[in-house]
């Protein structure tokens, strides 16, 4: 089983990823339910803004990846209590595949799981999470229960997650929840996937 | 397999209800798959702002049929663009599942699959899914690829559901694969069930 | 000048409402400014479900009072990561006010001015803000920059507002200048009118 | 008094943009009230993901047209029911006015108002206004009633804003009640600013 984690921070490489350092907790704990982990740093990549999976970028290599990865996690920031435009943009390429069919006639999307997973200096995870997993169900992903972890510390502008140790163990646990539901809920679709 | 269906319209019996009717063809579709499906109208019944299970009221009921089904559907129109008053109160009081667990040790909305149905006379169904299934994913719920249809018609104030054909075939159409989809993950998860 | 605060809350009197706590701290500092403020618990009156103002119970004495403030302030607490059920059937009433016009043939709603206050125990202040605003606005009320203060502590289940004190020199301080720029904007509204 | 209206489509010069031609309602209608409009298209211009003013790019321009006009309209898609990821990277870099002060000491967004129009070929567009207003209201900008306009036709996927006339004078008749509301907002804003 193979999952493709799409950090979604508005800092290029080399500079430190609150969001980066949160998602390879669930990276890890994938790991230890047997799946091979990718992740993809994607603000590091020329991705043109539209709603075309071949548009002679970057994107068609994350399409691959995609198309070859049961488990999909989508990490954020939050800016003005919001998804990062790269989560965005992310989302509006992956708009495309609403018309892909696999050989079975289906949107290439069913029968994958996604979750969510989020950082900010404030306040707006969950606002986040229903975002992007109400993309993610439009375009046919289906998600967990349960299938996101998130850090964050309000109220008003307070420390980066790496900052402070204040709520990590939480963070840290949920992550591993969320890593269990999404290797179960692939497993399942995978054993007995939606019938053509 | 059993499903129930919670209309959350404003409007008490027996006035029409244009949610209850598109939610109609969802459980529809839900018999043709074998479901068992069960239909409640919320604001027929003494719901109390809360966010406890036993407030003394009719939501009891509805608590314990929720244990009982595996497949739930939220039907809600559009106010002011977002979920109604009452699709909101349900998701208040459903918010004690998250510390309900089962003999497994688990929160009781594993292994169950939800879907949203939307109707409105202008704008504002993917917001209302985005919202509704966000707060079910949180509580345990697993919400299948496209498990939502809806009806409205824009730009604007304009007709209501049961006052025109406009769309009518694109959202029964949308119903099919909807509950196509909340039986297939059910059924996955049934046999392959979340581990403990 | 006028102000009414509308506490969402979700607990009936003589409970403690955090939210109610937090929103007095806005009427304190629009007493200094020298409005006249109103506040009312609205789940300890009879607001029956609908999008019409005179439903028999006790909303039209809401209504009234309405339209004598230049400022509203909706208080809602955060379930769920949405505003509350009680602060959604608020706006489900004012609905109605979208189609009430003044003497000058004009929405009721507009030259008055609303802010939102926001409490919870974990996250989602700012998706709830921009949902009372985002219905507010449609309805004609215009929304001062910054007129908003929230109170919560993530990530996952935190103390309540009244349990802790941390944030509260943050909160208190944007509470005041949330009633500073309702006051403000409500003056120059008063003085400099839409045009009719 | 000046306007600045930042098209948020992602089709680059030339294609031509539905969001551009419904927001050119609302320019006219500005000049109407005797307001210089200056319209962007931010896609054709190099806007780093970030959230600081000067990144070396052609925010910069932005940034300066911001602050020479009273008035800001934000136009956007609606893809995946939520704004364009150009329209977030516009708020992401506004980010940065948070902490921008002008010679009063106030957030450089006070006494400006802002409004937004959106476009799309299904659903979703009172989320995109609220999604955006909200974020606009946090840094300082106030939002009269009803500074909106939009287009869709839904349910479900349908023509292009620029393919029918379904819709088009309602929201014509909306885009100069946006205007309208705007403009006098602004000049009450003008005549009788927030006092430092």
């Amino acid at each position: 089983m193979r999952a493709l984690i799409l950090n979604c921070t508005l800092k290029k490489s080399p500079a430190p990823s609150n969001t980066g350092k949160l998602a390879g907790l669930v990276a890890d704990a994938l790991r230890e339910h047997g799946v091979t982990v990718e992740s993809t740093r994607v603000v590091d990549q020329r991705i043109e803004p539209g709603v075309e999976t071949d548009m002679g970028d970057d994107w068609t290599a994350i399409h691959d990846e995609l198309l070859s990865s049961e488990i999909l996690v989508i990490a954020s920031p939050t800016w003005l209590g919001r998804p990062s435009s790269v989560a965005q943009r992310v989302l509006e390429r992956m708009d495309a595949m609403l018309s892909e069919t696999d050989e079975a006639d289906q949107p290439v999307a069913y029968n994958r799981v996604a979750g969510v997973v989020v950082t900010g200096n404030e306040d707006g995870a969950h606002h986040v999470i229903s975002e992007i997993a109400g993309g993610l169900i439009d375009i046919g992903y289906t998600i967990p229960g349960q299938a996101w972890t998130y850090w964050n510390m309000g109220p008003g502008p307070g420390p980066d997650y790496s900052d402070t140790d204040h709520g990590h163990e939480w963070s840290a646990k949920t992550a591993k929840t969320m890593a269990a539901n999404l290797h179960a809920v692939a497993t399942a679709l995978t054993r007995q996937p939606i019938p053509a």
